[in-house]
């Protein structure tokens, strides 16, 4: 039983440490019979589970996803990778860890902002798919204590039922990129000003802005769209750093969902019901991040 | 349609290589629908293959192998990966290309040394898995042309066959490491010293010691074990470099195959016959290193 550390914080997602990591798999003599145990928050199970699909053409590994963002997101649904520069998983594959094990005393050790920042991936699972679990959240009192096992099971179970009918995200997967497009422009605009956000929190401005694309493209009813915005902006902070709709834009038209050039969006067309490959106007996106910037 | 390009030879299939293509892909906006066409050697067609399979979590890609090489081994069987330091193929993955197409006019580019680097796995063919192929392989004139397509052919199917039968290398498909074990240790050697040999000569040598063990270990009969050590001095130059049988056994014990520190290799019972997962002890692999040594 060998240990390897890394840094804490997205920057060990790189093609730096990853290499490191497969020189220190190497030097420890690690073999095909070889377990990697990945025991942190997402960085980590992303990170090490790409490690160990690529070291000597996969290599087995299993999960204990110590933050709630991995617990109900990261580490379910076989995504693993790096980021190449800013570009948010930009490297990566499909794979599942042999086991996940989802301990929920882990989370006492969480600050209240990494709660939050994984609280915005159940939200998320609730818009997208079941309008009972964003009820029973919004009615949760997230600021003050962390989520029990029985919302975190709901939050997962929801996940993994819809990965688990399309797990390369060929069609229906793709409800979960919800708040995700404009979400990684902010997460990776926010690492390139050296002021990062969390995940959860850049995920929840995209879903502001996404919930109000969706009434424009996808009929979201307006008050329904209200009360996205209302509890996002309740419960999370505003984006603490200035910029321009242009910038967020450039991350935009680089995302991985877009086909061909178009913008590839998942919107919603009622609360807990998402469609996916929703074609949306450049002019469109730059009106709502505007939008947004003048009201944040 | 943009074209990348990468220098020739071993010394590419790199960290420091991929991490260029993944950003050069990142940077020509590559995306999901977008198609890597490789054209090249096996250093292409490893490379590339890797790069294809972990860039947005796997885009598609087809091989266009232009070396013997290349057509009868590497592109047939989705084995895809770089080297780490002088590790070969230490971090890779299974990955089918959509297509391989396989030209007999590139074969016409090929200097002797590249047609018999090639020839040296066709060989191998013969021995793991077809006496007959072996056969006419030997009674073929590869130092003075290059060989027809029925040939090539011949070889890509019996790869094929047995690749089907076990994709992820678990079991049969590990023959065809027949000669690797100590073929890449001479290879990773080579590359040490900066006197880089082809892979298949490597591979021939590591076929003439493996052989050898095969007659301790599986009874390979002695005049079969003469008839491959023969074939292969007569049709391969000696090492170019001066090592000692330690140096050599340093990379024997950290190859891939072997399991919790034992030496695993794949030898043969008889021409056309190969048993996988024969434990070898260390003693007996210096003791053919130093014979091989002594007597080239």
């Amino acid at each position: 039983m060998e240990s390897l550390e890394v840094e804490a914080g997205e920057s060990s997602k790189s093609v730096e440490v990853l290499n490191q990591l497969w020189e220190a798999l190497s030097e420890l003599k690690a073999d095909r019979s070889s377990l990697l145990v990945n025991v942190g928050g997402g960085v980590i199970t992303d990170l090490g589970g790409f490690l160990a699909s690529t070291y000597m053409r996969g290599i087995d590994f299993i999960n204990f996803p110590t933050s709630l963002l991995a617990q109900v997101d990261a580490s379910v649904g076989g995504k693993t990778g790096i980021n190449l520069g800013h570009s948010k998983n930009r490297i990566g594959l499909f794979q599942e860890p042999l086991f996940t094990g989802i301990w929920n005393f882990f989370l006492e050790s969480l600050s209240q902002v990494e709660r939050l920042s994984g609280f915005a991936e159940m939200l998320k699972h609730g818009l997208v798919s079941d309008k009972n679990h964003w009820q029973e959240l919004c009615d949760f009192s997230v600021l003050s204590e962390h989520p029990n096992s029985a919302l975190i099971q709901k939050s997962v179970e929801i996940k993994s039922e819809i990965v688990k009918s399309d797990f390369r995200e060929l069609g229906l997967r793709k409800i979960l990129n919800f708040g995700h497009s404009i979400g990684h422009a902010y997460e990776s605009l926010s690492l390139e000003k050296d002021i990062p956000l969390p995940h959860g929190f850049a995920i929840a401005h995209g879903m502001m802005a996404e919930a109000i694309l969706s009434s424009k493209y996808l009929g979201l009813p307006e008050k329904d769209m209200n009360e996205i915005v209302f509890q996002m902006q309740s419960k999370f902070p505003e984006i603490p750093f200035d910029y321009e709709a242009d910038e967020l834009m450039d991350f935009i038209k680089g995302d991985k969902k877009n086909i061909e050039g178009k913008l590839n969006f998942s919107l919603l067309s009622s609360m807990g019901k998402a469609e996916f490959n929703v074609l949306v106007e450049e002019e469109d996106v730059i009106n709502v991040l505007q939008f947004m910037k003048s009201n944040a």
